[in-house]
């Protein structure tokens, strides 16, 4: 995937997505020793930066194609993301949902027009729901992260990231799936090439940062944690754009995440999903164990979603 | 309170207060059937718009009245917005706050450096431990909204908004001591002569609706809101403008502002605090039972704060 890929992809997805907000919080900097750049894609459509990709990977079907209709698997914010932007092109779009997806996200899904399919929460029964639809439907499948197309989409976030703030020496994005990282990864090489890109994990599901050290794609056997965002495993694509790419993963705990997000609502009063927690929890451990390494630095962080169910809040 | 005072008031300022986002929400426009501006005043400094009134208050002050410190007394966000405006300018904040405070507000006055002085949850607790400490120490008393250096410095709010936005038809905000919406009225009496200001009470204490009613300033019986900022009284200096300058003031029940709270963190993912859900259920009952008035107009609402105390939320 090269430069020119990923400008004329944001250029093709300007019209269906918001160039979110960049904040910054000076009670934040403050207690980090370092200035934040947060890239906010909580406040995107849908509620997370997934739309980027699921309507890039849209525009690049034939029109034959489109009638047909996309499928996908998602936890959630792809699901809704997918949906938003099928229907913003006039395309059908099966959505394969764990049961355990949360209310909320089920609700936007619907909201905007996608055909839900419940499964069991693992990755076989998800793919193999989303291949049976293919089959019958004629749909074609739209990864949630491991597709050149939406990889590409997911990095014009970091692209407008740098587009405002060309300075960063570091971006922090969570790792799920592996599309916003990679993504991540070409328009750090592309757009600023001394800056490094972290990924953030929980350790309970850190299948990218073993895969990282054992240099093939693991798998999580527990999936034991609030960022319900992040329970995929990385792919095929981009994998090798991540291994290539990636400076490091750093690993939080759940009662970090929880912290990191509590403190992002009180301090700058915008609402951030546990999954984008964990990339701000990672900031605060980074910053705190190494020191000479990232105070007085310039670190962006992709907030990739603010979809949160506000009935059951952590605290 | 001239066009020109109000200019000075907002340079005076600018150092020590953000000029704040004004969001959008296309899901919410859609919902109202009108266009609605939000004036971020949740990412205030200190988290509310009461940091503008304050800044100016003592940024007026003489050397030697700033030697002797400043005294108020507030429910929460003005009593945090002194103690840090006084921090900046290296003053002594002596803070009357009712025992009935939420704990968030006390920890961001002893944040900022405030002294905290508890009384029981009344006007007159309030004034007269207030003067006992005026009379001990030499200290100002600031009121938090019936006094013109902070009515004025109130208005910048709605001044910023205006410079963003200038062909507003309406503007909407809270009603508690009066200080926002006189300063909002003065501002859009001198920068958009046809913008016209409604208030938005909760039922519950409803005073500002009855004082305009029997022209007279009247008192709350009971102060049984989740708006706790909205418990005060107008006063002498506030409801002359408030009289004169106001078109009206809307009023919604306990469940119309948890409802519109919800809406807002739901839909626009930012952290508004219930007295500011007050204005947004305003403007959605508003519209909905003016259609003919309000559908298809600009509308201008002042957010104004976030701090919500995240273990005792209402959904």
């Amino acid at each position: 995937m090269t430069k020119q890929e990923l400008l004329d992809c944001h250029q093709r997805i300007i019209p269906f997505v918001h160039n979110t907000a960049v904040l910054t919080s000076r009670s934040i900097d403050k207690e980090v020793n370092a200035q934040v750049f947060f890239k906010c894609e909580n406040f995107q459509r849908a509620g997370a930066y997934k739309i980027r990709g699921a309507a890039n990977a849209i525009l690049q079907l034939s029109e034959e194609e489109k009638k047909r209709g996309v499928v996908t698997h998602s936890s959630g914010n792809f699901a809704q993301a997918l949906s938003l932007a099928a229907q913003s092109l006039g395309v059908t779009a099966h959505i394969v949902m764990p049961n355990t997806a949360p209310e909320v996200k089920k609700a936007g899904v619907r909201e905007y027009g996608g055909i839900i399919y419940e499964c069991k929460p693992t990755v076989e029964a998800r793919q193999s729901l989303a291949d049976e639809i293919g089959v019958k439907t004629g749909a074609t499948f739209v990864h949630p992260s491991n597709d050149n197309n939406v990889i590409l989409g997911q990095g014009t976030a970091a692209l407008e990231l740098l587009e405002k703030q060309p300075d960063l020496d570091f971006i922090f994005c969570p790792v799920g799936g592996g599309g916003l990282i990679a993504g991540t990864a070409l328009a750090a090489k592309y757009f600023a090439d001394t800056c490094k890109v972290y990924g953030a994990e929980p350790y309970e599901v850190d299948d990218a940062y073993r895969s990282l050290v054992s240099d093939k794609i693991e798998r999580n056997e527990t999936t034991n944690t609030i960022a319900d965002g992040l329970k995929t495993m990385l792919g095929d694509k981009n994998f090798p754009i991540i291994r290539a790419l990636v400076s490091g993963i750093v690993r939080v705990t759940e009662d970090e995440i929880i912290a990191a997000m509590k403190l992002v609502w009180e301090r700058m009063k915008i609402i951030i999903e546990p999954s984008s927690s964990v990339t701000v929890a990672a900031v605060l451990k980074q910053v705190k164990e190494q020191p000479e390494g990232f105070q007085n630095k310039k670190i962006g962080v992709i907030i990739s979603g603010g979809n949160v169910d506000l009935s059951k809040l952590p605290f």
